[in-house]
């Protein structure tokens, strides 16, 4: 596939310079001569900030030369940075800020070509495996996936590159964006129907500080580091350089903590609320309660690969879905990897083949092998605690659960038709009429719900916000509501 | 009443062999020989394991043959063990895993006759005076109190032992209870209404992940250890052995830590979501906040009875409902033992008599002293922080609210009344119809939120998540979906 | 203005007797006088507890009488008050409790002159700054700006004191909150409609737990320190010294810790739910997450004012909206003041003048000068972390969202009058027909959770239970029953 040849290519062109540099303990001359420029630099930045000052600071940090200027302008990053990892190993400001060549995003700031958005491809210099690895998973195609996906499909139906800055700005991804009515974007429908789809005041800004915010954004460089779409640290975020993802969502600058991406409410700030609520589920699941009571006693700070059962008492997001736990399975950043099902659409289907094997933001083939592959791998994790016959048959009862959402979907999908087809309601706005918007919320909000809540032992979620919500109230009004309808249009053929 | 009985019964047969002789630091000859057979046999599985690995942990385990795989097999577990404080004193896998003759769930292990399911019938060696306690809460009887009670009533009409593994075999528990139209499972009328009811392809498996998952289910022993109902940790969960509960859901396995029962998100993992949000409503009142903000600098580890307030500054659940909070009162796990109201039923009433005095899951008897007394205790509790004034008058708040919901629930049944009666809605299926559903949430989800809310200055859950939306949201849709009936069924009679 | 009136005269009244004897580290003779009183006293009541142990308490505890009995009868507050500031620095339990003459509340408790509610205008004492700050807040007013507004109004009509007693008494203010039918009280439409709201037996004790709980409660002293609407602790309580709010409501008692008003949960004790959930907001942005995975490492006691951006990785409630951020901005009580935006009125405006400069419960003016300088101070917390590109790009996509919501609800109140203009519903009760219910829910729940969402970077707010839920399932709901009632009407005016 298209894709599988564009990694290919990246990853012939990883650059490791400094990593490598800074791994071996030696300073290519190259880099010396780049350090030695950027202290006289520095010197003259320090001078504008204020020289005594300046002066005294940069005595004291040879080689950082942006924290003579930022120690006192944003202090909180300079601490955050300090108490990081990437302090004690050397890696400063420059190392990673310092735009690539063929970076757009990349200005010049007090006399450094700087960029604000260090995209994947400037953390791969050190940490290749882990971006190959997110740059396959959904989480870096997560702005595709979801509300880009009208501007991507639009693209590659013009055969265009949807990751460059020139189609983006030929496309205008963002009115693009913002004026498809469709199911991703669900209040298109009734906007459309009362005239502010289209009308140019209003901003549909939740597109923006809402979807985006979570999926990503399509960031246009402009001149002197201006930028559009941002702020913006979306998990499937389209950076200037072309690459995908932010490792900054899970890892939040400047301290990259591995703890902090280990914890639950990491990840609980996109996968939470009315359509993927892993993080309450997670807090109402037995693990989550026991990560409740005390976590805050378990070993956090293991190497990666070598976190496992002796380190923490109950399992979080990450030793399920990315982690060796102790050496168990293989690590790994694609976090869909050890799913069986996917979850999330209309109808649960086995782990769908990923961007390496087919252009999978519009085409979605199920691959049952990998699916099982990865689901062995999951109960490996679980068997670190559970017996195999615990860890089977939890299983077996999650997937009569799968099965009883896709007969329930079918019935729904199934009822809507016969609303169309009695003409109770019409097809020309998707999502405008009762019927419409139950069926939507049986299948993206409650039969999500319900599924991943029986995904991880979370009975409220599978139950009351899951299978109950969805069959009780929102079939129960949608039928009542097309009952209602029917008997209307009964007593007004009779006119 | 018969359960009474039953109890009493259990009482005098209550073996305590490990815990005695541990407690009195003497051995059993009896208890050597078995301990003896244990490591010899354990010697056997070590080989099996690998010898020369298994060897080596032996030497360092005697005693201990079970760790000799499950360190490598299912280290997690083996590490939460040797954290607990039975690693301290001695009480290793076999003496809770062995199973005892009359367990049907005993199948053979490498050797060694052990149990998955160890009941409270294991617990109660050590700890009588809980399990006995526990044994006549609302805990250990939440499965037969909610879903299974369809079986429960079922089997009590037929004269048969509720308990037991072959009424459970001839009246097909599962499908009873996966089969019934009742409110105890919400879904069922449109499931019914649909054709999914008795679809033998539908497993309604948000009962065993959902409902099951806290109430507990029956759980059916085959042979050679395999489990039918399993894997569940409910708290009401009827054991193979025909006891009722499970400790290890509040005393998570294998630390079976009391700080962590203390936790105020033990209880959440069932106290929880729409129908009893009582997590929810503790984290918004002040205690909650107060723990949340210094709850991990708190005593948590103080021994039973004693824990109290020099140790901790706002209570959590366990304070009120079980603790003795530093002598004040007596610590039980009849953990609705000190409150005055039923707040879950439609109609809320004093506490109900336990099962130690009526068949209280067919026969709902208020008992106003009980519930005095209970109050009495829980104000005690009060009183070690705050006033006898707030406390009398807090209380007088909450007695308010509870009579205002009560008052709401006579208008709504009536109005549901008056809409059969005027034929707007049929009686055929008893949660189908738009007023119908509304009542039922009236009751189930936003009156208890209302009530509950109330009994623990959650005063959002009191207000808006309760009053408003009982009364302006589920009930003004039932008004409003009852005048839509009322005018067209005019309309229709009109032709 | 009125009140800008009495503030100026009460800041001249201040006494700071105590603090100033207890900072200058000298002791009046009038205070030493008192405490001599205050220790025979206290031998009087140690002897009425029970001499031999009294004695001993006392003889540990000169100059703490109070302790003698309350360290046995109410042995959870005493430890607080222990663990306290306040205790270090010689603040004992009469110096606060010790009755003003002009208290009402004031009654002799065992020897002492005591009140139950100690109101700010003790606080101020010492307090004073953060006194008058708060005295001008929304939070010191949120009673009468809430459930007490009908009352506000009618005293100020009748030109009453609304906070007098004597005011209090002649309107009767618990009646009058209770049975106005209001917005303000959005379940009084339907409670009027079914005969409830002026049923004496319905207590509306909702509004006492509900509403009251967060907002404060009007506490009238009676004979004895009997006191009504108490317990109650609201931010924006009238005390029965005419002073409004309650200190304790983030400060504990009797701790009194600075760490626990730094932590969110303590603003979440109000903050969250359906109608304004900033605590859930918080939670789920960045900040938040960051704050969970590692808050508990960070430095929670710095002195006020000095709390900045190397004691802390994430801001919280308190960081962003009233610290000074290691001196970056003035630390403030007045927590709305470094706001642009009212989020929450039916229409965003800038924030309104304050109660020193009109009458803000009634008379709403908007001051966009004032409002910006309010941003300007929040843009310099952010700047302690976020560039200046990122700060002002942020507030620019968050206007944006307040603007789309502007223009939402004006289509949303348009709709509602063309409903009553074509007498599809009917003006009677301004909250009873599902029109009304909708467009309620759009503006005072959906709506407010989509502009606060977009406000602190909580995108599933924004978008999901923002967004979507006011445009889909809100404004969806109320076209299709709009459209349900005309065709209705349509039938009918066929016969």
């Amino acid at each position: 596939m298209w894709y599988a040849e564009v990694l290919k290519k990246r990853r012939n062109a990883v650059g490791r310079t400094f990593c490598d540099a800074i791994k071996k303990g030696k300073r290519a001359k190259e880099a010396k001569m780049k350090r030695l420029s950027i202290v006289l630099a520095g010197l003259a930045v320090a001078m504008a900030c204020g020289p005594g000052t300046a002066r005294a600071v940069y005595e004291d940090n040879p080689g950082t030369p942006c924290l003579v200027c930022h120690e006192t302008q944003t202090p909180g990053i300079v601490k955050q940075w300090e108490e990081s990892k990437h302090s004690k190993v050397n890696i400063k400001c420059y190392v990673c800020h310092q735009a690539r060549e063929d970076d757009p995003s990349g200005y010049d700031h007090n006399g450094y070509w700087i960029t604000a958005v260090p995209s994947p491809r400037y953390c791969e210099s050190c940490h290749a495996k882990e971006v190959e690895q997110n740059a396959r998973s959904k989480h870096a195609w997560g702005a595709f996936l979801g509300p880009l996906k009208p501007y991507y499909a639009e693209a590659r139906k013009q055969g265009l590159d949807p990751m460059s800055q020139e189609t983006a700005k030929k496309l205008d991804v963002e009115t693009l964006t913002k004026t498809t009515v469709s199911a991703l974007f669900p209040d298109s429908s009734i906007l459309k129907k009362i005239g502010l789809l289209d009308n140019v005041k209003y901003n549909h800004n939740n597109v923006n500080l809402g979807c985006n915010a979570c999926h990503g954004s399509f960031i246009q460089a402009g001149k002197d580091g201006e930028l559009d779409g941002w702020p913006n640290a979306g998990v499937g975020r389209i950076n200037p350089d072309g690459s995908l993802g932010s490792c900054t969502y899970c890892h939040p600058r400047h301290t990259f903590s591995v703890a902090e991406a280990r914890k639950p409410e990491t990840c609980g700030q996109c996968h939470l609320g009315p359509d993927h609520p892993q993080s309450e589920i997670y807090a109402e699941s037995k693990h989550g309660n026991i990560y409740a009571a005390s976590g805050d006693q378990w070993n956090w700070d293991a190497p990666p690969g070598q976190w496992g059962p002796r380190d923490i008492v109950a399992p979080t997001c990450a030793t399920c879905h990315m982690s060796g736990f102790g050496g168990a399975v293989e690590s790994t950043h694609d976090v869909g990897r050890r799913l069986y099902w996917e979850l999330q659409p209309k109808k649960s289907v086995p782990q769908w083949k990923g961007p390496d094997e087919v252009d999978f933001v519009l085409e979605r083939v199920p691959d049952p092998e990998k699916a099982a592959a990865g689901r062995k791998e999951m109960k490996t994790v679980c068997q670190q605690c559970h017996s195999t016959r615990w860890t089977d048959d939890y299983f077996d009862e999650f997937d009569q659960v799968v099965s009883d959402y896709n007969m329930l979907w079918d019935y729904t999908s199934g009822l809507l038709d016969q609303a169309y087809d009695e003409k109770l309601i019409s097809k020309d706005l998707p999502l405008d009429e009762t019927p419409e918007i139950m069926s939507y919320l049986i299948w993206h909000h409650a039969g999500r719900r319900w599924r991943m809540g029986a995904s991880m032992m979370g009975p409220d979620y599978t139950n009351w916000n899951g299978a109950v919500d969805a069959i009780m109230n929102k079939l129960g009004t949608m039928i009542n509501d097309i009952e209602m309808r029917r008997r209307l249009k009964a007593l007004e053929g009779k006119k």
